[in-house]
């Protein structure tokens, strides 16, 4: 005669990226593991979409995020999340974006190794990327640029603990900064002091693959002017090189003409994955 | 009476990132899209999953890539494009990663708006910030990494036509180095020339995101020995800086363990999405 054992149920986080905004844009990864979840942890600016497709029985918790000031401190986020996975549940993390950039994810994933559970990290579409694209730029591109660099625009004033290096951020072709709106002049003035032309081209991405999308194209020595006058909202994302001149030609993206371009993701059957 | 019309259909464009490797990293919209499709022009490194998506009376053009050695040249691309969809044909351009990340979608858009032809951006994950990812290494991180840089390893030789700026790059706390493998000991030889601590954590990680991932964690210094030792084979990316020394503790994936935690795309239903 067998014995039967009742074993709980292993937990596991799962840190996803939802991507920069259009529901679409997430991984079929992504997808397939945020319908499963027993628990969703997730912050602003995740498309409503994508909340419809979590499952009517399981935990959501909201714990925010408006310009890195949280509904929960980060320390509470980790141990929710540390939490639910003891409890055996399939948790997942829904970030804006990708979990590994700017997302605090690492510090989250340690919180998970040091408490022995195990995750997995299912990237993100990255704004940094994805919002240039959406407004005609490439990143990169050939006779103009072969290497980009994406900072996080905070860190400009004249304190003397900031840790970003403009000076060598000046020479790289394609600069990339997330959250620099209220930033811009600063940063404008201080690329231009480390020998960036003032004429360089420069862009600034509104809320960028949503259909809220707005973009300027101008110059760097304009760029915090031309922001103002738009009264541009943010999340915003800045982009400056050579590269920003090419959304003259190369913008596609209608934003009010694409609202029908969504896809209706209630439309997709449960995708199957198998346990690792 | 209705006089009947016949208008010839509007072909469109679809330049898609199949993302790094893995074939449930692709979006829901890429995956979508690709299904859909009348003519695909795929790379190589393309997962053999995602080509099984596509409609058996599709035409499919292989057109490599080894290298940047391509089967066909770049230009003869652009033209098959601007012809199929000349042709009133829904035309998936795939490629690996992102399309704007070194992907030469900027060129391929270029050639599509310059004939007057319409066109749409589908970004791809890119190998840049997943496959760090899979391999536990987070591009940024609080305390050790506020920005990053991502270059392509083929310019470093002694000639002068190099435009990639070591010395800046030296400076970047993060730096993601692609198709770097066969340069490693000349890139190395120039951040520690640039006055990077040759002590410097760094990482080399072959096949990213699939079933045949290889990690390996050095020093800077050490890096290009690292690498012959091993034998790694190619595609691989270099991570350089504090975060690489992450993975010790971060490496989650297991890539012998995971095979089976491949999507079954196949039993993925269509989804909907509606024309723009």
């Amino acid at each position: 005669m067998r014995t039967l054992r009742l074993t709980p149920r292993r937990g596991k986080a799962y840190l996803i990226g939802a991507g920069p905004g259009r529901a679409d844009l997430i991984t079929v990864r992504g997808l397939t593991l945020l319908r499963r979840a027993d628990v969703v942890i997730f912050d602003r600016l995740i498309a409503r979409e994508l909340l419809d497709e979590i499952r009517a029985d399981a935990e959501e918790v909201f714990v925010g995020k408006e310009s890195g000031h949280h509904t929960l401190p980060q320390s509470a986020i980790n141990e929710l999340i540390v939490d639910r996975v003891r409890q055996g549940k399939q948790v997942v993390r829904l970030k804006g974006g990708d979990p590994f950039v700017f997302g605090r994810g690492g510090e989250e994933a340690q919180a998970l190794h040091d408490a022995g559970l195990p995750f997995e990290i299912v990237p993100g579409i990255s704004s940094a990327l994805a919002v240039p694209a959406y407004a005609g730029i490439p990143v990169t591109h050939r006779g103009l640029s072969t290497a980009f660099a994406v900072v996080t625009g905070h860190e400009c004033s004249g304190k003397a603990a900031s840790t970003t290096d403009w000076d060598a951020l000046a020479r790289i072709p394609t600069l990339v900064v997330l959250m620099g709106l209220g930033n811009a002049e600063c940063i404008a003035e201080k690329l231009i002091a480390a020998g960036l032309a003032p004429s360089t081209p420069a862009a600034a991405i509104s809320q960028g693959t949503t259909d809220e999308q707005q973009v300027i194209t101008t110059t760097l020595v304009d760029l915090a002017n031309a922001i103002a006058q738009a009264a541009l909202p943010s999340p915003a994302i800045l982009v400056i090189g050579a590269v920003a001149a090419l959304t003259e030609e190369l913008a596609w993206f209608a934003p009010s003409g694409q609202a029908a371009g969504f896809l209706s993701l209630a439309a997709t059957p449960g995708l199957r994955v198998a346990h690792a």
